[in-house]
Formats: structure tokens, C-alpha cells, sequence
């Protein structure tokens, strides 16, 4: 199942190129007072929404999804965890080039460990990028991006992915310098996930999927998740031995190499084998 | 007004060694469904709530505050972001401990930036802190923490406290290590932010502040907010020319010299002047 947000909040059920209106299976999350739980409501009761979603999907309102302004698939993460430099072509230009390491050591991604990006960051495709700091260099990173399902602690890869709630594409956009990644990659609409959660069904091997992205129809990266140093699993292991993970929680997997800048004006597409496409327009903030 | 969140999420107005249950006053904040707001509902009502405590607190309840369990007086931030080094004698002290840089190279705080905890390892003091990865390193750092009021984006210096809903005690509990800040700082408990949140009608100039800790009645780190290399209004300046600030967003100014090692059993008091003394007790996870 591919279910995206649009437009002030509604929830579709994405079928082709169409988007079905199914915000009414909200209806069966619980309504909160302060304070709030850790996790994302919807993905916590997603399986009791989806069962909605079914029920109501035939008699659902249709539309074409490029007619929609598509939001986030995830409204309220705990946390935006990312694996920094996860796939070893990536850390091989890295450390080849300046521009890109400002000098800092770049070790490799169990010597890095992971970094935040502030959930204050996500946006969804339809938001666009705002870029800060046009002083300096500001890269796009295309990324599978892996939505938890499941709270956990402490998990074990053979379980890992038992604590999935869905796959979507992620973009960890960068500004280049020395500072701490979570301040470069944090700021307001530098994450943008979309452009739906699919569910682990439609994705059964999370390590096997084509992944790319173009800039104004030129392509700059074009990898597989096979080539993860850290697949999904393991990501989950490691990440789950330092902290809990929330229902909502966005795992960010690594970037593969060929990353560069953008400017104001440009265009991003973003491909995941087996998500599909979202296009992403970039601005000055 | 000192204001402290305890038990099952009561709200207390500390008054002297006693807490006066105000926790009525909390119904006037509204009820949400999803998606919840990215800020902190009762911080981004303060004034609405405050007013409301004054109302009822002739009428409340009290107790000594030695007998409730304190939560962290913000319960649902949206980011907690850090100084790494914002004192000088302790950036002296990590770069000349190879137990404390790891071979990673130690920038002062205009290079490093700032870094992120995860949301999800925020405690009050009553929960204490359960240390991960015994194996390594762990050590406490005392800190002046400043909790965002007002929502704003590239926020001037002079007008920086004006966004502050108030001030209290945060511990950054850290693993030491070569991986990112935000990895090693960010499991369950790491962050301690309490006794109370003291508004800045107490605090007029939190640039001058005694700050202290002692573990096991020794004391470890001394220093005052005089010493920062950043003080609160530079840093609210320098976040917010990154990332948009909302209310409960929980800004740590840093630690002084002085870190050291914590072990399972410890017993940690902390001072900050004009806020208050708070005990945490530290366990294995």
C-alpha cells in the first residue's frame, strides 16, 4: 500500500496515478492533551488505519496525484537519524575532495556512528527546498529512507525489520563546512521525505533497489541499495544499541556517491526502485 | 515563578522546599489530533497557563518537593540543540586528553556549530540516568539550559531574549568516543533537564550565573555563565540563522572545564544559581 499526505492534512491511498481521499480513516486515531506521546499517532496505529483505509478506499474521491501538493508521509518523527557515510564511493570522494570535508577527519560509518537532522527540518516534496547560506556549497543526497513501525530497543538484525513501518525516498540536503552535521543538514526543509510511505509488502528486500537523482534533467547520482556498507537491518541494530526507536522515527540510510550542488532555481528528481518519483523545487529561504 | 512538571505529568508551582499542585491549570491548553504541533503545547501557552496557576495556587495542594518524582518541566521539545565548546578552559581540557577528543580534531564552537540530542533522551531528575556502553567512557556535564519561548527564525541578538519562556538546570551525558556527538549524546537519559524551569523574571542576566556539580559529595566542575564563550543571546543568534526555534525547543549553552567519568551508583548534584539544586542517580541501562 502507498499512502501519502496532501494538501492541509488529508491522507491518500496512491493507486497509479491517482490519489484517493481516504483522510476520513483518521478518524480512528485518538485525540491528545498535553503531554504529547514520542511517536508519530498515524504511524503507531497504522495498521488499524490501513484496515480503515480499506473499508473506505472504493467509495473514496479521486484525483490525479500530480494535482496534489504532497506533504510529508510523516508528520511528527521523534527523531531523523542518518547514516553519514554509508556507501564507501561516497566516503571515497570525500575524502578526495576539500569542498567536500573542510578539513575534518572522515572516518568511516562505524567510526562516525549517526547524526540528527532537527525534525524541524522535514518537509515533504511540495514544500521545496529553501536554501540558507548561498555563501557556500549546498548539496542534494538522495537516500532510501526507512520509516520504524515498531518501538525497540536494544533489536536484533534478524528483527529488524519486523520494526518497519514503510519505505520512502529521503533527501538529506547539506550545507558543506566544518561544522557538526546536525547544524549543516538541519536547517528548515533541508530533510524531505516522500513521496509516500510504501509498505514493507510492496518492498520486500530493502537491499536491492535502484536509486537515483537528476538536477534540471542531468543525472549526478545512480547507485543500489546493495552497495549500503550498513544495509537496513544492520542500521537498525546499531541505531536501536544507543537510543529507542519510536513509531515515526525516519532512518535516513546514506547517500551514494556523485553528490553536488544546487542552486535557487533548480529542479530535483528523485527515484527509488519499487517508491517511484517526486520532484522537488529549490529556492532561496 | 518556578514552575516543575512531576509524578504523572502533575504541573507544581515551587514555592520555597514545598510544590503546590497546580495541574488544573493545564486545562486551558487545547486538545490535538493528528498531526500535533511542532513546538511544545504548554511552553507555547506559558502566559495563558502562568496567569491561570496565580488563579488557583492559594487553593492547591502542598507538599514537600522532596517527596515527588520530578519530570523534565518541558515535556515534548522539538529539538534540543548544544554548544559543544563554549568554554574555553574546557576546550583547552579536551584537547589535551586524547580519552576526550579520540583523535577527532576539537574545533572551537564558530567550527563546530552546534549539535543535536535526540528528543527521546530527555528525563527529569527523578528518572535518573541509565548509563549504556560501560564498556566506554561515560561522563557528566553540568550546563546552563534555556528553554525557547517564542517562535523565530534568523533572531537578532538583542532581541534573542525576548524568545526565552526560561531557564533550568540541563545535563548532556555523554559517551565518549570518535562518533558524532549526536550519537553518543543522545541515548535514553542522557539529557537531564530540571529541577524546575525558572522564568526570566528571576534570571534578568543568565550571563552571570555560578554553575557547579559533585558527584558523590565531590565537587567536579565550578565555574559561572560569565565565562561562556557564546552567551545566550549570541547563541539563540547563531541557532536561528540555521533553523527556526519554536516554544520548548531546549538550547544547552555548554559545560565548563572539568568533565569526568560517572559510574552506575553515583549519586550527581547539580547547581545553577538562581535556579536550584537538583540530585540524579545514575544506573547501568
Amino acid at each position: 500500500m502507498r499512502l501519502c499526505r496532501f494538501g492541509d492534512g488529508a491522507l491518500g491511498l496512491v493507486d497509479g496515478a491517482n490519489v484517493r481521499d481516504v483522510t476520513a480513516a483518521l478518524d480512528v486515531l485518538p485525540a491528545h492533551r498535553h503531554p504529547f506521546p514520542s511517536h508519530d499517532v498515524l504511524i503507531a496505529n497504522l495498521d488499524m488505519v490501513v484496515e480503515r483505509v480499506r473499508a473506505i478506499c472504493a467509495r473514496a474521491p479521486v484525483q490525479p496525484v500530480a494535482d496534489v501538493t504532497l506533504l510529508s508521509p510523516v508528520a511528527n518523527p521523534g527523531k531523523i537519524l542518518c547514516a553519514p557515510v554509508n556507501y564507501q564511493k561516497h566516503l571515497d570522494e570525500v575524502r578526495e575532495d576539500a569542498q567536500l570535508h573542510h578539513d575534518n577527519q572522515v572516518a568511516p560509518i562505524h567510526k562516525a556512528g549517526l547524526f540528527l537532522k532537527a525534525t524541524s527540518s522535514l518537509v515533504g516534496p511540495g514544500a521545496g527546498i529553501a536554501l540558507r547560506k548561498l555563501d557556500r556549497r549546498n548539496d542534494h543526497e538522495v537516500e532510501l529512507a526507512v520509516v520504524i513501525g515498531k518501538q525497540g530497543n536494544n533489536i536484533a538484525r534478524r528483527d529488524a525489520l519486523d520494526h518497519v513501518a514503510g519505505y520512502a525516498i529521503g533527501l538529506d540536503i547539506t550545507i558543506r563546512g566544518p561544522e557538526e552535521r546536525s547544524l549543516r543538514k538541519s536547517p528548515d526543509s533541508y530533510a524531505v521525505l516522500g513521496p509516500w510511505l510504501v509498505t514493507p509488502d510492496e518492498i520486500p528486500n530493502p537491499g536491492n533497489l535502484d536509486l537515483r537523482i537528476s538536477v534540471n534533467g542531468e543525472q549526478r547520482q545512480s547507485s543500489n541499495t546493495k552497495h549500503l556498507i550498513l544495509g537496513v537491518a544492520e542500521l537498525i541494530e546499531y541505531a536501536s544499541s544507543f537510543y529507542t526507536l519510536f513509531p515515526g522515527d525516519v532512518m535516513m540510510t546514506g547517500t551514494p556517491e556523485g553528490v553536488s550542488p544546487i542552486q535557487p532555481g533548480d529542479v530535483i528528481s528523485a527515484y527509488v526502485e519499487r517508491i517511484g518519483t517526486m520532484e522537488v523545487r529549490v529556492r532561496a529561504a
